[in-house]
């Protein structure tokens, strides 16, 4: 049953809301949609504007978050997201420390699969921003750090670094790792790649570095063909204690 | 603490095993270990051969599972299984339907993150070493089913189909689903992707299909290049109801 | 010596203007520059305007007419019409049919290179302005042809189609080709890639179909990366008769 | 007609032998040819076994050269000559500087497109092969260097490194460029790459990098898709003066 406060998506024909399930009025160009009548509704429940128009009511997922949480500059793509999840074999019983939050996207993805998330931002209105999104996805075991990955502590499973890497990043995360772990660096220039590449050689067990070009395949009426867009985000270097 | 049965990894230097923690001795170029020994101690610790040399004991994650668990033909690789899990944004409250177990790799990641996970496999022998496979990796969250998914019931938040796709399973795939639920189709053949795209295309809310081809950044010595190995393994459908 | 009427490059700091050696002014915002006084000089001759800033004086090459020349769609891009070039081994002795004129880029590219090329479009006002950049770029042994390539006749050593593809053009153009002469068929969508391929399989001594994904290297003072412009342009279907 | 020497593609049902016209036996599985019958001859006509099996008789093209010409290392792939010649717009106007010139295999392209090409090979015993490969070409335009084109010396319109290239290559070949010439380098290492366009940057007027990822689309009557072969090369580095 949806509780006041949840975060929802409104689903129509053609249009899809990001809604907070409390008091007030939502309008929309089919009318407006009474926002209280939702807590005590569930997932899959239809509301109606004041015009008849219905709408689905969603519990959002993780890959909604991607597309409406606010963001603080230009997050990690799914695809790269999905390349860490599984590179790092992330489970339920793993305990991640990400850092580099940013809007907090790669966090809510990996809150919804471990068992426990520590994410550090050093800019405190990003850490800020991501706190106010990670509550929007009702993610109790997300805990965001105001401050850099070097003073973090703990023992984890998976560390995952989306920011600006050094050798003592890379050291450091190899020091806070349980054997059999695995530290995935995200860099989307060639120089951070190296610098995340030699820094992990000489400790680590195994290193790789994988680039995934991901294109879109599109097919309508003129015909199938491979889209013209997005043809590199960044390198992942996967290493493991 | 390691129980009588589980699977395990013995990590030593330039060399890792995948054993069971049972009776018997494995040998080793390094000398022999007694596997009697294993059963109560803790991940991290530390066996040695009869000659003493050390490996660590470690629990197998997902990715152990790709590189060791018992094949039946080419599994669908951890990019690919990345992708699934993160266009669908598959979660610790999801029901997954899984099809085309084939020897159950995508079921035990799948198994590590969701709630439940349901697989089918059409080939008895497949079904059978998935079985076994999937016990190894102690998830009881996963049951296989030696059947086509045409036969499936119940309600699940993603659907992903990893087989010959037809028409009728897009759609009954649709049928499966909870509103806001994923189905994601992987096809080596463009063919069989154009069969999905146009099944699912009129019935789903939003349906897109990517390639993602994933190169290794080699460096050594001699200088960093991407690697020359797998350019192309598959298509992948992303539909949502 | 450059004579009246040619087309020209004149390169200045930062910028580039084409113009034409023939009577009349031609204004910058570094002031104007008499084209009158063009004709008898020589390739890499200043010219200045009556502000004095100095221009380079330079005959274009053919990649330039890909820059400025007028266009009537997307042209062929010069990866494209390099990777045909290369897999045709086109060269001095060559005949070259080319269908699909457009604009005449490559046209334009392989009159530099082979000993005649014939160029077919069946839009009468593409085959006008394709005719127009062509003399612009002073070949005298390029012709065009406003017709369907299917009502050509005699002997090549290179068949290019850059058009929607029938089974009939595949097949005359085998009817056109010296033996171990080449047909090169270059199609943006899948589908149509699928006609070349089937039509000339059956005739053909080797056909063989090639994408190119081709990614710019984007280095500064950030770091190196590879840009995310355009991943897809077209495939290019190779036979050999 | 063929002349007595010449280099010849003889083309049968699934095979094809490359031969010289010359007194002498070609033993085949198909029977014996006589090569001597070949001078004399006409590309197109049919030559037959003792066993009467026939075969036409072609002049080869530059790709022949590519798959029959000795080898000396691994050659540079068609795709990336054919954007070399693209991007510098490669024509029969053009003198060339080629340095690294291998078994010759560009040099012969470049010979089959432009007026004159000079080839720089600092390791004698492949520029004597490169020597042969050439005079088996027939290519009277390409004259072979055996010595460090920091010698070369001559006004080029096209400049061509396939080396290893220092600061002060790039320099060199900068200084032998007529105006609006073109220097492309392949380098399949990204520090190579770094290095030629670190020292192009300062003193050309434009310089790009591109990366072409090649791939083939396979059909058989098991589907469509792309092969999972050769997914790196090189990277060209195009500067103009």
């Amino acid at each position: 049953m949806i509780e006041t406060g949840e975060r929802l998506l409104l689903v129509g024909e053609d249009r899809e809301y990001f809604v907070t399930a409390e008091e007030g009025q939502f309008s929309t160009d089919r009318g407006t949609i009474d926002l209280s009548a939702l807590p005590g509704m569930n997932p899959g429940d239809e509301v109606r504007t004041h015009l008849g128009v219905p709408f689905i009511v969603l519990r959002p997922r993780p890959t909604d978050f991607f597309v409406h949480a606010k963001r603080s500059g230009v997050p990690m793509l799914p695809k790269d997201i999905g390349l860490v999840i599984a590179y790092t074999g992330m489970n339920r019983d793993d305990t991640v420390l990400d850092a580099g939050t940013g809007s907090g996207v790669a966090a809510i993805y990996f809150g919804n699969i471990a068992r426990h998330v520590k994410t550090c931002e050093v800019r405190p209105e990003f850490a800020a921003l991501a706190e106010k999104n990670i509550r929007n996805a009702r993610l109790d075991n997300v805990e965001v750090m105001a401050g850099d990955m070097l003073q973090a502590t703990g023992e984890f499973d998976v560390v995952h670094l989306d920011m600006t890497i050094t050798p003592a990043h890379v050291e450091h995360a190899f020091s806070l790792l349980r054997p059999g772990g695995y530290l995935a660096c995200y860099t989307p220039f060639l120089e951070h790649t190296f610098t995340a590449l030699d820094a992990a050689a000489p400790i680590f067990r195994e290193v790789h570095c994988y680039e995934c070009i991901e294109r879109e395949l599109t097919r309508s009426a003129r015909g199938t063909r491979p889209s013209t867009r997005v043809a590199h985000s960044g390198y992942i270097t996967i290493a493991r204690r």
